[in-house]
């Protein structure tokens, strides 16, 4: 059974004996680490939140503590009672090195099976026995680490907000179904039989609601919910740093975001981001940086070079430009010297998003190697190595098509060879940057329709507003995303508050009138009563916090996560229900084949 | 389409304007509460979530915004720049009323329908219009000021649980529906069609496996989710304050969780909450007061009269006693003026808590009066009389029956005369106890068995663990419910923390062992590795916030509740949603008639 506290206090943490306790008789509780039999004593490490601590046990310590001692195992959980010395051999390498604790009482709390995974630092242990063991593999010391600097995270984000005026006001979770964003978890009620709340996607619309209310600054830290395909940093649920300011314009929401990343990253990880944070309209980091998300930790942007190769008659770039697209590159430095199957294989890499080819242009010490070399005029060949900028011993890497085809595939390509060539050359660099100006529309082929690039509720830019039904591909938002690192920390957007343009948005979404009062009409009837302007932001908590613990999985950073498939291998959730469960709420399973 | 802020910045809030700011110009932001002409001006009230503010528009001040003042109506929201002065006929009930805003400039930012419920403090309108309206219920500086409470209150609780090393660690949403609770909300799962996750009643299980984890002390403010049907003060999802601690036993928990209400209640409301907070068992709290949250704002505790009457031939009196049972009676001071139809009332209402009648014995000057004196004799009578400490001017209301109808009705009789008869003097007290020594087994008759009274995670004292077995009505367990006038505030327990016990404690709840295995297997399983002394309690944070926000109903201090049949009358959710959906999900709603 193990024995009981009874009464038995712990006085301080494992991690935090010093050399001032030296002489102070204290009790720890922890794991066992491990234990080593050295000389006729038993050490034992002692592991707890705060760290290790190295208890001795002896004979002329204390006889009956030592024979327990001898027998305790890995992962047994104990209570140690001694007085803190002097340790003989310093571990440097431990914030407990100096001391250790002679062991006059032991208390075994409860035993242990060996476990299954590995409870040490970094050990690598496959994927789905850590997350069927995870109260074991949180056990780790790094896995500590990062829910201590989540805690402190969440901590330091209410804070700033708080001072300066936010409101934190919980939003349902039971709520309404609606379309034009991922595909929603569903909830059955049992009060009316056949219909369905939804979960979440994001409080959106409630945060809307309580600008229209008057709460005028409103936060809160909340989970929200998408049933979509899990790619490899999703997960079902995630957590959201949502805000929203009422009588606000762009900069004052971008401002505010930026105070708030500012203390969050001082606090939390001593990084000084420098404000302002650096804008760039979602044009520009199209054309440089093929991504709405680019990196910045390195240059090598892409180069328009369709004005060098504008009268050339090599089909591949006149019929691209002649397509309405263009002709651009990327200027590898050091790469003339790259084997020709390294070269083939960018071009495959290229190919997966779409492009036709990748052409290529190395300068070599003995001159220009190029399979394109015999399409082009020396002076056309002279343009584009002058407005690449490129130098002996570079190698450009040209693509021709539609510029959405270009932008991706080099914006791709991009990233691959940074990987490739290292080089991002600081690590610890936090490169921050705002993109703005963000489409209101993006075209998706699946609908094959226009959909809203943010969500229908953003608004248009005021020089805009006339096209949106009329140019739907230039209509800008009043839109705003902060990347991290080529990765989106957040976004948001000043939105629309007013119950016409509401209404011509989603118009111009597709929505008929009778749908979009029956999707929408308590936002827009809300809109009747004298909304404010205003205007928010959602952070994605989990991807903070993955920056901030140095992780890439986002796995790491959710005390109990899903696999890919929405499955926890812990508790084995989802999982079949009693059959009365499904008839209280009217509904039942289909048989497979009516799938 | 109303005015946009064109760079326009609020400099202050509404409500914030003092006489340190006369000769300032400023500009404010918000709704027309009122407008009035008066003598050739315009006077508007305007309202932010920090107040109202007058503004005075003339001819003379500035023509372009006297004409525009004078055609704003209420709940316009407006933005208007103009110098503070000192206002001619100063309002002492308003915290700005010293001063008044000269209106240089108005722009309108949204017009106003005329909303239909008044927003103004106190005003009584009929709920579901105050729910479909919600944005404009929430407007009403009432519901402001709950919100801000409920916001410092969430604050308060994460400053004190962080600064005694708490971490906030995120459990899951989707999780496994689990026996043993209330109905769970469901959520049909796309990736597995057939099985389904389900919305967590409380992170029990996941704050138990943190504890295993070696977190040492969690906390977590979070949704918590039950269909069931609507008793007035319940929504099916709800707010918790939930914590856990390891290394620790009962008083440990008890401490903790008293250092936090009274630092809550200090931050929030000024209040100071006397500590130690008191204690009282279950059993006293059921023989005194007929509850196990005992209001204690007031005496007149339920006397046991068995032994005075156990003599008597009375077969009200002589069956219940026989039966096991017990009689026992309150004494209500100065009843003896009752009238009998008054007296009547109270027996029809002990009724519907299953007593079978309610004897009384009204102490009048003239002597005493009661229909079952001529079964009793005079020494019984004076017995009666002299246990329950009587005195001339008194009632007596007795029942006799099983402990348990006597006990319920008992105690709903004392509250239901401490409302009829203001027994409660002092409106503002915050009477704290603690219940401990909770059963570990109450009898469902709806199920015919034994069920866990807290959970089934619960650990038994240790003097009743021989007992869980074979005695299940007296088996105590480590259990404590805070209670707060007469309302359970947060409750919790120590846990099990080993696996045959809890193996044990399962089985005498009715699981056989592969049931047991394949609902709580994962919990069971990480009891082998080491498991820690583990405990926690949960706090109602709804409740918390209606005490300290002073209201009654659980709709206020909620943003956006449902109504009694779990429905939302702002979003009308629940609804149906598209058979695509279903389909994906690989469920079909049931015709009607299957139910």
């Amino acid at each position: 059974m193990g024995e009981a506290l009874n009464g038995l206090k712990r006085s301080i943490m494992c991690g935090d004996v010093r050399e001032e306790h030296i002489g102070k008789k204290i009790t720890v509780m922890g794991w066992v680490q491990r234990r080593r039999n050295l000389g006729g004593l038993e050490f034992v490490d002692l592991r707890d939140r705060e760290g290790i601590l190295q208890i001795v046990f002896g004979d002329k310590i204390n006889a009956e503590a030592f024979e327990k001692a001898s027998k305790i195992k890995p992962e047994y959980c104990v209570a140690v009672t001694g007085e803190v010395v002097k340790r003989e051999s310093v571990n440097p390498n431990m914030p407990t090195g100096m001391v250790e604790v002679k062991g006059e009482s032991l208390k075994i709390l409860s035993e242990s099976d060996t476990p299954p995974i590995d409870i040490k630092e970094n050990a690598e242990t496959a994927e789905n026995l850590r997350l069927k063991y995870r109260y074991l593999d949180l056990r780790r010391p790094d896995m500590q680490n990062i829910f201590k600097i989540r805690s402190k995270v969440s901590k330091a984000i209410r804070d700033y907000l708080e001072s300066t005026g936010f409101l934190e006001v919980e939003t349902p979770m039971l709520t309404k179904s609606t379309p034009e964003g991922a595909r929603d978890y569903l909830v059955p009620s049992r009060n009316y039989p056949g219909m369905f709340y939804a979960l979440p996607q994001s409080p959106q619309l409630f945060k809307q609601l309580l600008m229209v209310s008057g709460f005028d600054k409103y936060f809160q830290i909340v989970k929200c919910f998408r049933d979509e395909d899990l790619r490899a940093n999703r997960q079902p649920e995630f957590t959201q740093v949502d805000l929203e300011m009422s009588f606000v314009e762009q900069d004052d929401v971008m401002a505010l975001s930026e105070g708030l990343i500012a203390h969050v990253f001082k606090e939390v990880a001593g990084v000084d981001v420098k404000l302002p944070i650096k804008r760039m309209t979602f044009k520009e980091a199209m054309e440089k940086y093929g991504s709405d998300k680019p990196d910045l930790r390195f240059g090598m942007e892409i180069t328009d070079i369709t004005e060098a190769v504008k009268t050339s008659d090599f089909k591949v770039f006149k019929g691209a430009i002649e397509d309405g697209g263009s002709v651009r590159a990327l200027c590898l430095k050091g790469g003339a010297t790259m084997g020709r199957k390294d070269i083939d294989r960018l071009g495959e890499f290229v190919k997966t998003y779409k492009a036709k080819g990748l052409a290529w242009i190395q300068l070599k010490e003995e001159g220009i190697k190029s399979p394109i070399a015999k399409f082009l005029s020396e002076d056309e060949m002279n343009a584009i190595v002058s407005t690449m900028n490129a130098e002996t011993g570079d190698l450009i890497l040209i693509v021709a098509d539609k510029n959405k085809v270009v932008f991706q595939s080099l914006g791709a390509l991009r990233l691959d060879l940074a990987k490739k060539f290292d080089l991002i050359k600081d690590k610890n660099e936090f490169n921050f940057t705002w993109i703005t100006e963000f489409p209101v529309f993006e075209w998706s082929d699946e609908e094959n329709r226009y959909m809203a690039c943010h969500h229908p509720f953003t608004a248009p830019m005021d020089e805009d507003i006339d096209i949106i039904e009329s140019d739907k591909e230039h209509a800008r938002a009043k839109a705003y995303d902060l990347v991290l690192n080529g990765e989106e920390l957040g976004g948001g957007s000043i939105r629309i508050h007013n119950m016409e343009l509401q209404e011509r948005m989603l118009r111009a979404l597709g929505f008929n009138e009778e749908d979009a009062w029956k999707k929408f009409g308590f936002l827009l009837q809300a809109f009747k009563f004298g909304p404010p302007p205003h205007g928010g932001l959602a952070f994605g908590l989990d991807r903070m916090i993955m920056f901030l613990a140095g992780t890439e999985n986002i796995k790491d950073v959710i005390a109990f996560p899903k696999n890919q498939n929405a499955f926890c291998y812990l508790t084995e959730a989802p999982n079949i229900v009693d059959e009365k469960q499904l008839n209280e709420l009217g509904i039942g399973v289909l048989p497979k084949e009516n799938k």
